[in-house]
């Protein structure tokens, strides 16, 4: 069975949990695939770290508990601490470059690292808070567990109404930079960025 | 460490997802435990069977895989077939007694069985789409994992706006019954109510 476990972090406030919401919808709804959500309430629901492990499978899920995620996406300092170390050998890290500062850890698992602006790109479209969905844009083109086309409709139809146009347009400028990211860069490697470390 | 699995089960539009995650949000926002709520998405999310599973604990949880719940809440004949049986000895199953008709089975792990027309007295009250959260109401008063004063925070910061005070009406009627049902009853065992089985 394939099963890929997809970590989305950040604090709360951030729309952690909208996002892994709608990429289990698109797993499920528009890629005809199976997935859970899990989102964990604690002290992180009063401001601190917040985390959503989606669970992506050909198969129903019957253990939604994440060993060893292919894919993290931190959008804080607090969770890339707290869950870069669990990603999978070979698996995909994920950052919001102006929020997390990378340390020595996690090259220790041979990650592929991928940095995005992703809520200064937020800002400069005038909502911050759609910094969730461009970090599914860049996602998606990173990684295709979920396909491109079935975040657009899952975002489409998870967003607040009024908001999908802008929201959508978050998911190309995400979309875009994560393209660019699979370009080869001279003395890095492919699907990597510079890290500001 | 106290670890209660909480089951909530019915069909797509019911608003069990909604109910998970106001029960996972009380738990953790008003009676500072901890909790997860996992969505389970695959056919169930285009109108089958839907199940939210709350793990209500008092360290965090890191294994949200559900053994054996406590409670099982159906409020579909297809959740109930499909969940009554992991129900733990001793646990409390709550349904829908318009939705649900009982079989024998789950007399084998000598199960509380509440039963509460939560769809109709949803219908009565003018809104269909209530019911989620009259069985919220009855749940609260059935079982005490969650306090019912978090619930009703956690139902007006949770529910659409300009919806709160008719969802905590809708909250009330279900605890209201939920207390009818604790009192004894002549020839039942507390706690239960009639079957129509």
């Amino acid at each position: 069975m394939n099963r890929t476990e997809i970590r989305l972090s950040g604090f709360g406030g951030q729309g952690i949990i909208l996002a892994g919401y709608i990429l289990g919808k698109a797993a499920a709804l528009y890629d005809h695939k199976h997935a859970t959500m899990t989102q964990n309430y604690g002290p992180e629901s009063r401001g601190g770290a917040c985390s959503a492990q989606v669970i992506v499978a050909d198969a129903p899920v019957s253990y939604p508990h994440l060993t060893a995620p292919q894919v993290v996406v931190a959008m804080s300092q607090e969770a890339y601490t707290k869950y870069a170390g669990e990603l999978a050998e070979g698996g995909l890290l994920v950052i919001d470059q102006d929020l997390v500062h990378l340390n020595g850890d996690v090259h220790h698992v041979q990650a592929r690292v991928a940095s995005i602006p992703a809520t200064r790109i937020a800002e400069q479209m005038g909502r911050r808070m759609i910094a969730n969905i461009v970090m599914l844009g860049c996602l998606a083109a990173l990684d295709h567990t979920v396909s491109a086309e079935a975040l657009r409709q899952a975002v489409r139809v998870s967003v607040p109404k009024g908001t999908e146009d802008l929201n959508l347009k978050a998911f190309e400028r995400g979309y875009e930079h994560g393209q660019k990211l699979l370009q080869p860069v001279p003395g890095s490697s492919p699907g990597s960025s510079e890290s500001r470390g």
